[in-house]
């Protein structure tokens, strides 16, 4: 006999199973005002070990933490005429505070770049002081008319980096740094995540930038998902915001600034990419249980076995939780690891003891087979390796195999409304080429290469539009 | 020639040497709205590292770690009457979000009991989900008209411990254990800093509280600053949120449940606590960097030996800086070294190449010798134990020779003015007496028993108040 579905499948209904698995994993919740959401502890654990990974590379380029204010006066978001056109829509409003209405309304900060221009100016006063490279993790709040959890929240979690350079070359090449080599090696040997990386053409740019750099990634029911953007905001904060330093040879000069994001969408990207039909399943670099030692029965012997077990495999440097909550039914605990995506699960019954083995469930390659207790340790860190690879090699063969290369809009159109993406010369689609996309709920998602580089430029010859439906 | 101060002496006025202080030494500055703050580099590097202390030391309890939302609708905090009263005049209020005016105002919270309250009341169905301990690291907003920076803040960060209990005893054991294994351990071993640890009057008592407990410190005027509290909550929340769990008889039962905080306003405390006329002074245990290598000129030789004994320290498990900036003068670099706090600073010149040696500087014992080169790794963890130690020695010194035992209202009012602390019989205070040492701006900072331990009850015979004057 079939088991019953525990997730309503993927293929009856996509959204339903997104859901149904973020409430069923306990990722997270609704929040009570609207669009908000609370994280709950194994989602929070995913979002934890993201931070930690995440915020070693982007020390690594010499970034420093820092944290600017939630609140932000009003009239700093109109002083870059882009930026606040861009933000004005989704901004909540602090009126009163103090049991008083405030002379200006203070809004919560849908991004950083205006405060955080106000203080480079205070901050910057010669060439000796830049470039000067700041990070910030924090919440924001943006508010969503169709929120979805994790993907559209009112308030998500986030990194925000904001730099000032010298020269115009050096903030370009620091953004295109951020996206190779802290975004793009975060997604692919952390996350397991195939991805797409761009332009953004201009209708998709940030408020503000000069150019938008963007992953792209394809979600398990073909859609893309932005994941991260790095910006080159030229001169345009610096002149709003008089953010001068004095260069080598004692001129004032406007600095070259980046900016750049990454948030709790991710976690929702997380489901969409590595889910399946039993659940998540997260990739053994990011878990922070790789390992779960299950006592299948409350019995003496096999609770002090799982607990050996769990010592040795730390030992093994395997990040590992012991389940002895025996009095919660084997086969509900087993449902629940399955949800939650541990790679690997490990099951001590009396039998088993018996024989000297242990079950052991891979959830990520699939399989189920008794293995020799004193083998484990050392076979369990390989079978981590070989899953981690597994999932970005799914990622990467479902992208190839659902991207059609086009030649025509109509036929762009048709393979991103059949769930793929497609490939079209910018030449062809151009600006009035989007528009028609937009009519059928379908966008460019990035400008690349032949080769698949990022473009220098909007019109570079030879520049392909990637596109697709999209969350 | 004695050299100009850098800073305002303590002596002369300590409110101003401390703003002094955290400006020069890059910690803060004030934020746009009124109240709020932006928290620099070097200040954030401290929080960071006292994050990861306390986050290891919370975790170690079985607490995880989740994210309640920013917002939360305002007829929440008004289901528990002392909480709504308690903070109802700091709030500040969302009333307009996405271009509209909200049907509901939403709070900015100032704290998360009852958003917290909210979905343990949905999470927590039978005594097998309890305990329930969850911890969230977030910013808060309560509106200050006299705000200061990292002690009275509009907005701050903290991580505040939400738990729930299935008997009184165990939520009453818990807020001790956090009061004195994680906020007691954290401050005594990271922070260096004496603290007494005792229970709020009820006049002092968080809104919505049962029992507040507390650690005071002594800062270096004399005044008492409230380090952390932990509270026991009863179940007043849990009445108001209908917060129950099936026992294992079968009945339903209201949760008993704590909540506990520690706030940037630590960054406060450890300036004034540690802090001295030339700067900063960071306990070695805390210290982003603990040690710091100059090179004093620009010489191919110094440059090439600064960078080898930074290797050599970081391999003797020092936390290790090398300055190079041979471009600003050495003499600025050493005085903002010292402004920081760091707490060991080794100074390298051609001169002391000559001699195979290197000018030791010690930040917290204070003096300077030629070291051999060879020496500095076997030398420096040793000295920054030592100074670790003696930190903790100072600021223990200046509470006890600073502290008067006394038997009248007059003198506890005379002892706090003289910038103390003092110590009295509750039985001789009294509320009424509580209320008169306002009318002097001091305050009770908490009961404790004769032999300085916590106290079980509000009135339990022997119970002795330490009175002060507070930030």
């Amino acid at each position: 006999m079939a088991k019953a579905p525990v997730l309503t499948p993927r293929a009856d209904d996509f959204p339903r199973w997104y859901q149904d698995l973020i409430n069923k994993a306990e990722l997270a919740d609704n929040g009570p005002v609207r669009g908000t959401m609370v994280i709950r502890p194994y989602g929070y654990g995913l979002w934890e070990r993201m931070q930690a990974e995440m915020d070693a590379r982007i020390k690594g380029t010499g970034t420093k933490n820092a944290y600017f204010p939630l609140l932000i006066p009003q009239s700093y978001l109109t002083r870059e005429a882009d930026h606040v056109e861009g933000f004005a829509p989704e901004l909540a409003v602090v009126t009163h505070a103090g049991g008083k209405e405030l002379e200006e309304p203070a809004v919560v900060r849908p991004t950083s770049e205006t405060i955080v221009n106000e203080y480079f100016s205070k901050w910057i006063q010669s060439y000796r002081d830049l470039p000067l490279l700041i990070n910030q993790w924090a919440n924001v709040v943006r508010w969503e008319l169709r929120p979805r959890l994790f993907l559209r929240t009112s308030e998500f979690l986030w990194q925000e980096g904001h730099t000032a350079h010298a020269t115009y070359e050096e903030a370009r090449d620091f953004a295109a740094h951020i996206q190779r080599h802290v975004y793009g090696d975060f997604l692919e040997n952390v996350l397991a995540m195939d991805f797409v990386s761009g332009r953004k053409t201009v209708k998709e740019r940030f408020a503000g930038a000069v150019n938008t750099l963007t992953l792209e990634s394809m979600m398990g029911d073909g859609k893309a998902l932005q994941m991260v953007t790095s910006h080159e905001l030229g001169q345009n904060f610096a002149k709003a915001f008089n953010t001068r330093y004095l260069s080598k040879d004692a001129s004032q000069e406007y600095v070259w600034q980046t900016s750049w994001g990454s948030t709790t969408r991710m976690i929702g990207a997380l489901v969409m990419t590595h889910g399946d039909d039993d659940g998540l399943r997260v990739p053994p670099r990011l878990a922070q249980i790789q390992a779960v030692v299950l006592a299948i029965k409350d019995d003496g012997a096999v609770l002090a076995k799982v607990h050996e077990i769990g010592d040795r495999l730390a030992a093994a440097g395997v990040r590992v939780h012991v389940d002895d909550r025996t009095d919660t039914p084997f086969g509900r605990r087993a449902v629940d690891w399955e949800l939650k995506g541990v790679p690997v699960r490990i099951e001590v019954g009396p039998r088993d003891l018996e024989n000297g083995t242990a079950m052991l469930a891979r959830r990520i390659a699939g399989g189920k087979e008794p293995v020799a207790l004193e083998a484990l340790p050392g076979l369990v860190p390989g079978i981590l390796e070989e899953d981690q690879a597994l999932l970005l090699k799914q990622s990467r063969e479902r992208r190839l195999s659902r991207t059609a290369e086009v030649s025509t809009i109509d036929e762009a159109v048709e393979a991103a409304v059949a769930g793929g993406w497609a490939r079209i010369p910018w030449s062809v689609l151009g600006e009035d080429g989007e528009a028609e996309l937009a009519e059928h709920a379908v966008t460019v998602r990035c400008l690349v290469t032949e080769d698949g580089a990022v473009p220098d430029a909007d019109d570079a010859p030879g520049n392909v539009a990637v596109v697709a439906r999209a969350y």
